[in-house]
C-alpha cells in the first residue's frame, strides 16, 4: 500500500454488524486502534510498555471517511502509520481494504497524558526513536509515488 | 411485576441491533447492567457509593433466557430485584418485558472485592441494609408466593 | 446552546468506560446517533418513517474533537442540528457538554441509500421540509450571536 | 483440553475493557460467539452457509460463569463443542483459559429459525452430518480422561 509499511487484518465479527446488515460505524474506531496496538507491538514494545511508564496515549481526534461497506466474516486489512510526533502529540494515519476496494480512510490524533492526573506529558524518548526508525525504514523502502501508485494496482 | 418492585426502562439503541435485525445477545448484559446501577441508585446511593470505599462488585455468573427477539426503537422495561446477600456475594434477578410479551429472564451473582486488590470482601453494612429495606417493602406488598407463581402462568 | 435548538441526555454506561477510567472514544460514534435518532422522532416521525420506505440513512463521513474525558454515571448533554440537505447527503452538527465544560465537538456526513441496492436516493420531500422548518424555527428563535452566547453562560 | 477438539484465541482489545481494569462481562458473549463462527468454518462451511439457506440461528439461553478476570492484550483460548442436537435445537459448551488459569466455563443453547418469519426450522441435515462427524472424530482421538490431563500440562 502507497505510504504505508504495517498493516493487520480484522475479520468482522457478527456482533459488528447492524440492522442495516452491514458494518456499525462505530466499530471502526476499535479497528483503528487494533492497528495502533498491534503497530506498538512490533516496533516499540507494545502498548503495555507506555502504561508501564504510568502514561496513557489518549485520543484527541478522530477523522473517518466510509467507503464500500463490509459484512460479517469479512477480511479487512487496516493499513497505519504514525507521523507527526511533536511534544505529547502524534498522529496516526490509516487506510482500510477489502481486497481492491477501499473500506475507509482515517486519521487519529493523540496526546500522552500522565496516567493519573491526565495532564500532557512528552511521549518518551525511546518511543519517539522507534517510531522514527519504523517509519523511515519503511520512507527508504518505498519507490517514487508515481511507480508506487502502478504497483498497488 | 409480580415479585418486582423495581424497573427501568431501555429503549433499544440502532448500534445494539445486528444483522439478523434485532439486538444482539451481548447487549442484554448490559442492560441488566442498567437496571443494577438505577437500583443502587434508588436504593442506596449509588454504585459510586461503593467504588468510592474502595469495592468493586463483580459479575461472577450469567444466566440469560431470551424470549422474543427486540428490535430498533422497541422500548424494553427491565424488572430487577437483589436478593441472597451474604458475606461477599449477591445476587439480582431479572425479568424483561416489551409491553406483556417476555424478552428475558435471567439473573446474575455478584461478589464484592476489594478494587486494588480483587480479593473478596464483604458486602458493606449500610449497603445490606438498604436492600434488605428496599426488598421489605417490597415484599410487604407482594402477595402470597402460591398465588404469586399462579399469576406468573 | 449557541446555534443548537435540539438537545438530548446521555448517562454514562459502566460498559462504556474502559481500562483509563474513562468513556472509550468509540462511543461517541453511538451517542452521536442516538442524538440523531430522537431528533428525527422529534422533527420528522423517527428514523423508522424513512426505513419504512425501503430507505437507510448511512455514515459516509465522522469528524470527532474530544474535549474533556467522562467517566461513569456522567451526564452528557448532546446538541444536534441537521444542515446542507442536497440531494440524497446531508449533514449533522454536535456539541456534547457536561455542565459548561465542553466533551466533544462533532459532524457526521451521511446519505441516504436504497435498502436493498444500497444506491444513493434523494431525501424524501416531507423529510426535507421537517428539517427544513425543525432548523428555521430554531433560527427564529435564536437571539443575536452575542446575547446568544451571554445567555448560555 | 479435556474433551474439547476445537479451540481458537481471542487477543483482549483495549476498548473490551471498563472502569475495573478487566474486561466487560458483556464481550464474553461475543467470544463465545467467535468461537461458534470459527467452529463452523472448519467443520461445516461457515456459519454464512446456513445464512444462505434462509436460516438464521438464535441464542435462546447464555450461561457463564466468570473465573480470573482478563485485561487488555491478554490472550485467552476459547475451547467449544457442539452437543445435543435435536429437531431444530443444539447447544455448545465452552471452555475459556488463559494459560492454565481458568477465564470462564459457558454454555449456550441456539435454535436454527427461517430467516424471515423466525419460526423454529429444523437444523440441515448436512449441519447435523458435519458436527456429528467432527465430535465423534474428536471422541475417538480424546484419550483416556486421566491421561487427558496429564496431555494438557
Amino acid at each position: 500500500m502507497d505510504g504505508f509499511s504495517f498493516s493487520t487484518e480484522v475479520r468482522v465479527r457478527f456482533a459488528e454488524t447492524d440492522a442495516q446488515g452491514i458494518v456499525h460505524n462505530s466499530n471502526y474506531a476499535i479497528w483503528l486502534e487494533l492497528a495502533r496496538v498491534e503497530y506498538l507491538e512490533r516496533h516499540a514494545g507494545g502498548y503495555n510498555a507506555l502504561r508501564e511508564q504510568g502514561i496513557e496515549a489518549l485520543v484527541t481526534e478522530t477523522y473517518i471517511r466510509f467507503g464500500v461497506p463490509v459484512h460479517f466474516d469479512d477480511r479487512v486489512r487496516v493499513w497505519a502509520r504514525c507521523v507527526d510526533l511533536r511534544g505529547a502529540r502524534f498522529r496516526y494515519e490509516y487506510r482500510l481494504q477489502r481486497g481492491e476496494e477501499r473500506v475507509a480512510d482515517a486519521w487519529t490524533q493523540h496526546a500522552c497524558v500522565d496516567r493519573k492526573t491526565f495532564r500532557p506529558t512528552r511521549i518518551p524518548g525511546w518511543l519517539v526513536e522507534a517510531i522514527g526508525r519504523a517509519e523511515a525504514d519503511d520512507a527508504r523502502r518505498r519507490p517514487p509515488a508515481a511507480e508506487n501508485r502502478a504497483a498497488a494496482r
